[in-house]
Order: C-alpha cells, then structure tokens, then sequence
C-alpha cells in the first residue's frame, strides 16, 4: 500500500497572513475595484486577463447562458429549496447537476464536433465546405441530430445567435470556425430539406473556439453562468412560491389511476 | 387528496418563438453586449439595473468570495472529478455543497447580527454604540465568538476589509453598517483585549446590508462566485492532478493503525 | 502557515492486497452472503452488528422512509436526470439535496425535543407527563408546530405510527419514549382542541432514541433509505418519463401573464 | 408554446388519507415487519419481490458497494460536512456525485460488455469462447483496459470476486454471464501474458446480468450501496475529523511553490 509521494501543486492561488494571491495579482489591491466578474473568471480559468476584445466576446458567451426561464434545472432547484431552505448553496448544487449532456452540457458537443475536424492552434484550414460536409455526413448517416442547429422552440431562428455573430464580428472574432458552424447549417438544410439555422449552442460552441478554449471547459461556462441564474429563481421562490403547487398537481395526477377514490 | 389549483408565477424570463426576456430587457438586443456579468446578476436578484456605484460595490463583494485558494470546497470539487470526469456539473455542485454554516456561508450571520439591531430600510439608527454592545454582549454572554470579526490566519489584518471599506466609502456607501461593523470590532477588542479586526465576512455583511439585501440573500453571493472558483479548480485538476495524491496518502495514513503490514 | 500534522485515522474499514475488511469483519467470509443490507448499515454506523430485536426495530425504521411517492425530492431527481442521463449518481444526489429541515429531515426535530428533557443513558426518567407538557409548552409558547404529531394529509391518523409502536412492542422496544411521545400528543390535543396523533415523524423520532441513536444521526437513516427510492423513480422515469411534460406546463403557466401572445 | 398535455403517471407508489401503498403493497402491514431492506429494494426497482434465491445473490451484490474505506468519495462527503454541517444529506449527495465512470459507475462498463454480445433474455448462447474474444480483440484493439479484469491494488485476486461467484453458484445463478467474465479473463491473459482475474467490478456485471438486469440499473446499486457507507463516513468525521487535517496539509503543500515564506 505504501507509495511514492507525488508533490501536490496549485498555481492558483496563495494566502499568507497579510496577502491573498490569486494567478499572481494581489486580490486586494490589483482586482478588487479593478475587474469585472466576467474578466475575473477568464483570468481563473487561462492564468490571464483577456484584452478588451476578448472579454467583449467572453462576457457575451456567459450572458447568454445566465437564464432561460423555468428550465427543469431551475425546477429542480426550487424543489429542493422547500425541502431544504437553510441550504441555499444545496438548492444551487441541485439545479446544477442536471446540466449533463441534454441541456447545458450539449454545447461542448458543437465544438468538439467542429474542433475535431479544423483542431484548435492548426494554421491551415483546408476547405471549410468540405468540412462541413464530412460533419453533416458524420451525423446524419448515423441517423443523429448535428449539434448547434435548429431549434425546437425558437423559429424560424434562435434570436441569440445572429446577436453572438454580430458580436464576434465587432470583436474581430468572426473567423473560421463561425463560418464552419454556418456552413454546417446550410449543408444539413440542403441534405434534409428543412429549416436548421444555427442556435445559441452552436454560436457558443463556434465563439468559444475562436477565442481558443477546448471544448471540455465549455460545459464550464454554462455551470458559473447558470449558478448566477438559479441564486435568482430560489430568491424569487422565497417571495413567490410555485415549487409545492407543482409538486401537489403532479403527485394528484401521476397516482390517480391507481389512488383508491381520485377521480382518475 | 384533490387540491384547489394556485397560479403558477415567475416574473423572471419569458420566451416565444422570436423573443427571449430577461426582467423585461430583450436577451439578445438589449443585455448581451451591453451589460457585464456583474450587473447583470443583480437585475436577476432583483429585478433591476444597478447604479453606477451600486454595480462597483456589488461586483467587489462577488469578486471577494470567486476564490480562496485548495479550501474544501475546491477539494471536494476535485475528488468528484477523479470519479466522474463526465460531468464536471457535479463537481461543480459537490463543491458547492460545502458552502454552509461554517466557510461561505458564514457571510450571512454578520450581515443578519446587524440588521436584527438596525434593521433595513429604517430611518433612525438609534445610537450606534449601543448597538455595537449589544450585539457584543449577545455573542460573549453565550461564550460564542462574534460573526466578522478575527481571523484564524490572517494578522494582524484580513487585507480584504479595509479595500472593501475603501471601495464603500468612493462610492458613497459608507453608511451606518460599515460604521456599526467596526464598532464592533472596537466593542469586541476592549471586552476581550485580543486583536480582533473585521474580516471580510464582516465587511461583506455590512457592505450587503449597505446595498440594501436582506441577509437571506447574502449566501447566494458566495455561491455565484465560487461557482466561477469552483471551475478554475477543475481545469487544473485536468491539467495538474492533485486529487488522486490526496487520497491515496490520507487513505495510507488513516488505516494504518488497524491494516495488518501497514508502517503505522 | 506551517502546522503541526494531526494524524488521520479511521476505524471504518481497510485493505491489503487479499483481504478486505469492515468495522473488523472479513468483507468477503463473513458479511457477503451472512448479513441482511439493514444489519450491515448498523454496523456501519455503530461498530457492532445488532441484536435480533434491535435489527427488527432498525429495519422498519429505515423500510418507512424509503417511498413516500412523487415527492419534490423525487420530482427534482427526475427533472435533473432529464438533463444528464449519463449522470444517475447526480440525480439521485439533486434528491437527497432537499431532505433537510423540512421532510424527511424533520424526523431529528422530534428526536431532539424529546432526548433535551429525558437525554440517552439516564437512569432516571422523572415523571413523563411533566416532561410532555414541558415539550408542549415550549412550542405552543413560541406558536410552533409541535413535531412529530398530527399530519396535513393522514387523517385521522398517519397509519405508520401504530405499525411502528406495535413492531416496538414485539421487540421490547416501547420504552419511555414511545411513551413520552403519545403523551406529547394527548398533551397537544388537549391544549388545542384538535386531533393531533402521533405521526410517522414522531414514531421514528422515539424508536431510534429507545435503540439509543443521537438525534443527530437520524436524518441519515433518511438519506440513506431514500437513496433506494430515487433510484427506483429514476428508473421508472426512464421507461416511462413524466418530469418534461411537468417542465413544460410548468414553464407555460407560469410565463403565461408576462408573455406575448399566451393565453393568459 | 401551447402543447398538448400528455398524463403523468407513476405506479410506484400512492397514498390516501389512511392508506401508503408501494408497488401494490400496503406499506404499514405488508411491508414493515415482513421484508428486508435488500428485497424492498429489489421490489422498488422491478415491481416485484425476489425468489429467496434472488435475494441471495441480489443482497450480495448491494453488500459489496457498501463500504471500501476512505475513498475520494468518503474524502468529499467530509470535506463538505466540515462547511455545512447542518446539511448531512448534502455531505452524502457531494459523496454521491463522483460514483461516476471511474469508480463504482464502472460496474455498468462491464455488464454492457457483456450483453452487447449476449443480450438478456436471449435463448442461444452462441459459442461463449468467441464472444471472449470477441470482447477481448474489442478492447486490446483500441488499446484499452478491458472492464472486469484485473485489479491495481488486490493481487493476485480480489478477494470479493471468488466469493461472490461461491454465492451465485449456491443460488443456482451461476450461468453462462458468469462463465463469459471468465472466458474474458482467460483470453485477457492469455492476450497480455499478465494476471488479470475478474475483479468485483467485473463480478458484479456478471451477476446482474444473470439476474436479468439491464446494464444501465447497475449504477444504481452502487449509488445506494455507497450512500449507507457515506452516512458512517460522515458520523465517523463528526466524533473523530480528519477532514480539516487532510485540507490544511494540502493547502500549505500545494501553495508552498509560489507562497512568500513557505519552506517549500
């Protein structure tokens, strides 16, 4: 059982008793009153503050994932906030841990898709339609819906996505991987014959790239973005309760059928 | 079993096929690219843009709590990780977990010590000295230690006080709180004859209740931000592993005195 | 910073390269195929297998707080494994996140008020109806509920309580708190006129003191019960889902007054 | 937005104001006082009781995910109790959250491994042999790990798998899933010229399937195993911490390396 101890190392951050570090900057005096919240966390997560035109461009990808109303995450939250109300941060936790692979999770997989076939830092872009093609091909020959296309709600067109293009765009930021997802878009459009602009979550997968971020950190953004999100739904609980109504309703009508004397 | 149905309500987001709203700004025209991430968290707790002065001590108090170095929380966020590299959602949210009564948590009691003696929205302050020994004599005479106030490691001073008082006082928010706090403080050190400065838990209490947020909110605060702290740790954890190291040597360590050959 | 290291140690379990060991016993030769899941968990938590009688009380007390069907600790499992289908871990811990001081939880609160009148391990009881009316006064006073008495659905009575007072009998369990408990609610009813009997909550409250449990150590006889539960709906939610049609009422009714175009 | 309402339903469970059923049974006569935790589990999950022998082997595969000391599972519910320890049921459910694809998820890996090539309820077996190797050439040939096989700690055998195969052969459940993990191991073997027995890991995907359960449940019985184990965890942490002890010795080690003053 016995084994050779590896050291254990942070670069994150250091305290001693008159000084907090954080990625080298004194936290008092080089980041408190200094930074914005969206810069503070670019610079957690690099080790470096953004130049203007990135932070233009980060702070729109986080915006867009704060709130999208009373999603099953912001559900499950509120959920457990009456069963728990001394327990804000637990309510929280509750409504982060459905952000898997359906919801949240999902815009990562816009990116890997792209990122797979043009890899982040590569100088040579080969011939982006071709690209497209072999991504489309990749999804619909497996009988799979391509990422970060189409909308179930939102039609003709996810309104968050030409604002994001517009922003890269202004930032400089509109380079080859926001023309691949757009030419994704218009293959599988013309392989299915259907309307399938690009959505929130493949203008998010096609933005992170640009500014350089893997695709296994993007999940990342839409966690600090909706904790933001799910503080205001368990506040708005606390004035304005719905959880213990949805929970009744649901209870009432999923055991009827079997519930001696409910008017199934 | 049959219940009278109350209406549903949120007044926080609504979506249609074309719009999506947030507190009743457009998301796509009116918040992203024009909002940061800051201000915008503080219309999703309470329904409206901060002040420009507001929005500076408010995005203090959040930069405050992102990050403090391997606490538990980052620990116990890591070691999810190891288990479940898949969904960095739930280490995410086992590190929130953490944050109760005890670390971030904490915040909170300050915050609600004063406004049970000066509570908000009043008019009159009474005498702010009483008040200061009041609450001193309420914390001492039950042997408990007074919320805000010392620090286990940080001395003489946790440097994170004074520059949130600096910051409260350029933006005219150096109020009767921030007053009270320190009186406190003073109060605390004359009965005892310890060095007992404000903290910034201290601070962050008074400077919340300064704003104007009831203390049931002010939790929320350290779980945005150390949401944002909690997903810096686990791209290092991805990058620079730890976690493992720890457990196998706490796991060496503690069953040595009963595992039969172990070097205890 | 530097500290004097504490050492670690645990008394739970160990392992060498062939044996496996628990709370002293051989994993594999003498608990695998020799002991009941619900005996084993009373190991895990005492240090010692339980007697026939204790093992009898033990097991019903956990059987109760198994299922309680579509609870908002179900729901909110439901609604997170809906997002992250990969992560059933995750799901079932959003459940347990809201079994704090108001459901299952609550089940502490009752052995609490009874163990701060008549603590464990003391010899002499006192008088019981003098204890009870102690109990009654202190809440009553405050106008609080008294817990673990009368229940908003179970009318005239929860049909667990006398189940589990009868197991007790059987087993030489019903002792002075199971006394103390029913006195308690006599006590109540005749103070507020109403029909307050002995509820679940109470019954388990005053079995798990007579086998000399700490009230503290009551909730996680919750917690771990009901993680058998949640999986168990997960499941069901799987083969037959029901939590996005109660996201998508929800999310309609309640956006319905402040959307354009809803039919309010 | 409209859409059409479909109905919830479940059939776990329902209650009335005199009644809690489960699964058909009346939860107060039925079920407390006549079944163990295990089988109530068993019938939770498939709507049905076991045979006695099911139970045998069913009881055996939940006892072995019970408890396998101090964890990174075990570290993280301390380390979050330490921060909130009001909250027991978050300390389980952050234990919870890394039961992921690494460590007790990974019994699902090699159930599915298994029933790919020899799904349930399928009468032809085929020649057990080539679906070894048909395993084996799977795995060796992406140069992975192959599920089941092999242990980094237990040589030359874990312990539980022999045991665990004793039962299933007492039960009359030692069929052809259990004699296909051993073909894989001998193939393995003979592959890589090194030891690679069954594991626990691979065992227990063996006994599953033998019992008729789909690979995707699987998880689930380490999910509820382990949190009995976590409560022990937690009561062992609140009578005898180490959590605060592992935290600090990390804390200083880590930042030794960029910390002013520290002996790194």
């Amino acid at each position: 059982m016995a084994h050779m101890h590896k050291p254990l190392r942070t670069d994150i951050a250091w305290a001693t008793t008159d000084q907090i570090n954080v990625r080298g900057l004194d936290l008092p005096t080089q980041i408190l009153g200094h930074m914005t919240l969206s810069d503070y966390s670019f610079l957690q997560l690099t080790g470096r503050s953004p130049s203007n035109h990135e932070a233009y461009v980060y702070n729109a990808i986080l915006m867009t994932l704060v709130e999208h109303g009373l999603t099953p995450s912001a559900l499950a939250a509120r959920l457990t906030y009456i069963g728990a109300p001394e327990s804000l941060q637990s309510a929280v936790a509750a409504g982060l841990c459905g952000l898997g692979s359906v919801f949240v999770g999902s815009t990562e997989t816009s990116a890997k898709m792209m990122t797979d076939v043009l890899p982040l830092g590569t100088e040579d872009d080969g011939n982006l339609e071709e690209h497209a093609r072999t991504i489309v091909d990749r999804f619909i020959g497996k009988g799979e819906i391509v990422p970060g296309i189409g909308h179930p709600l939102h039609k003709p067109i996810d309104p968050r996505a030409p604002r994001l293009f517009e922003i890269a765009e202004e930032a400089g930021f509109s380079g080859r991987y926001v023309q691949l997802i757009q030419l994704v878009s218009t293959e599988a459009e013309r392989r299915t014959g259907k309307e399938l602009p690009v959505n929130a979550t493949g203008a998010i997968g096609a933005l992170s790239s640009e500014l350089g971020f893997d695709w296994t950190v993007i999940r990342g953004f839409g966690v600090m973005a909706r904790a933001i999100g799910l503080v205001g739904h368990i506040l708005e609980e606390s004035a304005m309760p719905l959880a213990k109504e949805v929970w009744q309703r649901a209870e009432d009508e999923s055991s009827a059928h079997i519930r001696p004397g409910a008017s199934a």
